[in-house]
């Protein structure tokens, strides 16, 4: 295989964005779940809005006008506190428990791994150490950059720009699979995480490989290292 | 009032997408509800990825490719039969009851009328032919001519392009939050139809109006006339 560095995305990738869920729940009993998939999804919609329209401003600012919504949208009471929780938790998301473990394996293999997240430099660098992963990335690449959030080519094309190499040799791993297919659209090997077992999105294209978690990534990577 | 003309949204604000809602009720009893709302989700996002990547084709396609999906995330024997009938319905989609008069009696103040929609050329033809408003509009502008979605800035600038003034003094009517803000950071005077009392989306922008339905419209544009 001609796969010479691994991009990583962030969040739902890396680290468990519904890991905040426990929170809300805490918070907002009986609507934890419900407040933590619509909190995403807004999220999410707003990074598109804003890269279509050219009014980039950070994720973290997103994330927290999604929050806001959200709890309008859902009629909860956001308080400050309650607000200042839940964002702090963002940044100390969990990570999936087997991505230390496959992170150092590849590292350990002589491969060149990165981040590229729509994340802000700041939420990165708190949630990479949050989950104890410095140190295993030679890049954490934020679409803070170009200004344009996921799924830009301009964000997409940070990979190659950094890591010297075409995006046909670098494998964009993400557990969202509108991300992965996107970067393969922009160019990208592309392997996605279905965590979910999820049906494929229906944009006419496919990731490279798919996998239930990231124990199958190092499998595609190293097939003979997946029988352990 | 400076407005010269009126562009509208079309589908979900003169055309309602939930009435299929319940020709997918008759087809998969207890999931209509939940296959039009997310068939209409998956509509929209997947005109946002094909946007941002440029990997536009017509709404057509996309609503098919999104109904394809959404049958198979709901787990739904889509059959060749459901999906002809479900996309059928949805080139006839059910005008909004108050608007066929709201739109007679702005046409006969003078303003220029016009859609300026998702929906690919064939499929603006149908659903206002099947509403019985031929005749009504001065121009059905499709995105398609530029080949990006909503909210791109080259859909938006068909507007001012074709009706020849500005965009201020274009008032843009919407049901979609998103939409209408996404035309006020354009530069359009901008009506959200807020026809589900939704809290306004949290993106740093808010329309110039906003009514429960298109009469509180006629109000705006005609102030003593909202009395009858």
């Amino acid at each position: 295989m001609s796969i010479q560095a691994i991009v990583f995305d962030a969040y739902g990738t890396l680290f468990d964005v519904y890991s905040i869920g426990s929170l809300a729940e805490k918070l907002f009993p009986k609507r934890g779940a419900a407040l933590a998939e619509l909190w995403r999804d807004k999220q999410i919609e707003y990074t598109r809005l804003r890269t279509m329209c050219s009014t980039y401003k950070p994720f973290w600012e997103v994330t927290q006008d999604a929050l806001v919504f959200t709890c309008k949208k859902l009629k909860l009471d956001l308080t400050l506190d309650a607000q200042n929780m839940l964002m702090g938790q963002y940044a100390k998301l969990d990570a999936f428990p087997e991505n230390l473990g496959v992170l150092q394996r590849l590292q350990s293999m002589g491969l060149k791994l990165a981040i590229l997240s729509n994340g802000n430099p700041e939420m990165l660098d708190a949630v990479v150490k949050a989950a104890g992963m410095q140190g295993l990335f030679n890049h954490l690449l934020s679409v803070d950059a170009v200004k344009k959030f996921k799924t830009a080519p301009e964000a997409y094309q940070l990979g190659p720009d950094v890591l010297g190499l075409s995006a046909k040799n670098i494998l964009f791993v993400s557990s969202n699979c509108w991300d992965a297919c996107a970067a393969a659209w922009f160019g990208y090997t592309t392997f996605w995480v279905n965590r979910a077992d999820a049906p494929l999105e229906e944009l006419g294209i496919q990731p490279d490989a798919i996998g239930a978690d990231m124990t199958a990534l190092l499998r595609f990577i190293e097939p003979d290292a997946g029988t352990e």
